[in-house]
């Protein structure tokens, strides 16, 4: 599908796309580019990995299909400053948490030969970087691309992801912020306030937990850096979605404190009836 | 190590409790009763189970084993009822997700022949019922065992939960519903409340998550009847639970407001300081 793919950051994401590609066949080259020197050395001795670069202008030299896959504050400033070299016939798309900004950005910075394409795999774990990274992760998972770009370039994009094995949904960007304020950066929130308040008991009580307490919180153990950015960046969708989280908490709460045992059930009851479908399929 | 083991409500917990039983050799004969015929029904039919009764009576007669494995609200009363055709020589314990109140009304209720001690193994599903019981669900596994009743069954019901293949911390009854306020039923409001938000919103916006989603909101999909007397018998425990969490989710929600991203960022911090060591064991 692509004879040379080039990866912008080689975390988590970058290394499972990178081993996706090879493995399934959509890249006949995969080469990166990592800020970090350890990187590039685990880079250099990965067999799925054909090429390592100092510079992100030196990754994305002849590259038919850029990813950007570094914090969703540095995606459009990495794109910008290699601009020049990217060909203007490649594909350019990225992995960021949030897509109104970058895809708005993008338009703004990016010259007009840069054909970019915002995508969003809804894919990840906990535990960062290059060695974290596999070609299942991104398996049967939704990949959202925006819908706010050339045609031609958002029917490869979409191809690009299904090849890698992903279900793909194009979605307005400022709609795809709304979802992920509620289906990832809340769940996000939640499980790090839960972990947060945790920290303050005594240390073994971790230990005493199931698996309700290793899932509800599993998220939070992600990278403070990574969500502190994702957080602000898509803040103004993140904090109606906090707020309708917290309505219903203090509902439980008071239905609790009142002994309303009514109230109490039906809330549980509304949780349950939404997620069990999730445990079912 | 036992005879005839007797199960009392034959659920997740009871049917996981017999399959471990059978597998492990702890016990040579598994009896079981439900309340419902359906169950008796799948009881008669399961080859971990020798015999299944109508009446906790019946199913009590004879063993030297007795688990309660019914809701919260239902062990004690349960237990009166057939206390006294219970051996005065059996170990009677239970599998409740409160032990205060219980360990204290069986005192009050049973009969000074009923050797009853207290137990709570951290090991559960989302999913409920006979049919999902496994011998695994128990593995390695924590559970509490009161430490409240003569030392002799102490020591049995120790050696009974090890036997299944769990590890067991002794515990004071107050002290053990302190803790699983936190590292469980915590969880569980902050899952429910979560779901029951997300239940706002369009439908099809629940299958856009991750496993991020799925993990978070995993628990609230229990059955709400069982957590509804749970949360309620251990409100006393949980009510300060729920407030400390508020208090970090609400110092989350203002500093993202207010745009300190350097409170922002210590809270994540200290979340993912305390949840990665579950990640990396």
């Amino acid at each position: 599908m692509f004879e040379k793919l080039s990866i912008l950051g080689a975390g988590l994401l970058g290394a499972s796309v990178m081993q996706a590609a090879k493995k399934r066949g959509v890249a006949k080259k995969c080469v990166a580019w990592s800020r970090s020197a350890g990187t590039r050395e685990l880079c250099a001795n990965a067999d799925f990995c054909d090429a390592v670069f100092d510079t992100p202008e030196a990754a994305v030299a002849g590259a038919d299909c850029v990813v950007a896959c570094v914090p969703v504050d540095k995606i459009v400033p990495l794109l910008a400053d290699c601009a020049t070299t990217i060909s203007p016939t490649a594909l350019v798309t990225d992995v960021g948490s949030t897509k109104a900004a970058i895809c708005s950005d993008a338009k703004k910075l990016l010259p007009a030969g840069v054909g970019f394409v915002g995508s969003h795999p809804m894919a990840g774990s906990e535990l960062n970087g290059f060695a974290h990274g596999n070609a299942e992760l991104l398996q049967n998972r939704l990949c959202f691309v925006a819908n706010d770009a050339e045609p031609r370039l958002i029917d490869l994009a979409q191809k690009f992801w299904q090849g890698l094995g992903m279900r793909t949904r194009l979605v307005d960007p400022a709609e795809h912020d709304a979802i992920v304020a509620h289906v990832s950066h809340l769940p996000h929130a939640v499980a790090a306030a839960l972990s947060a308040a945790l920290a303050q008991k005594p240390a073994e009580w971790r230990d005493c937990g199931a698996g309700g307490l290793r899932d509800t919180t599993r998220v939070s153990a992600g990278n403070p850096h990574v969500w502190q950015a994702i957080l602000e960046e898509n803040r103004a969708e993140i904090i109606p979605a906090l707020s309708e989280f917290l309505a219903k908490f203090s509902e439980l709460k008071s239905a609790l404190e009142r002994g309303d045992s009514e109230a109490l059930l039906a809330l549980l009851s509304a949780a349950s009836n939404w997620r069990l479908p999730l445990s079912q399929n």
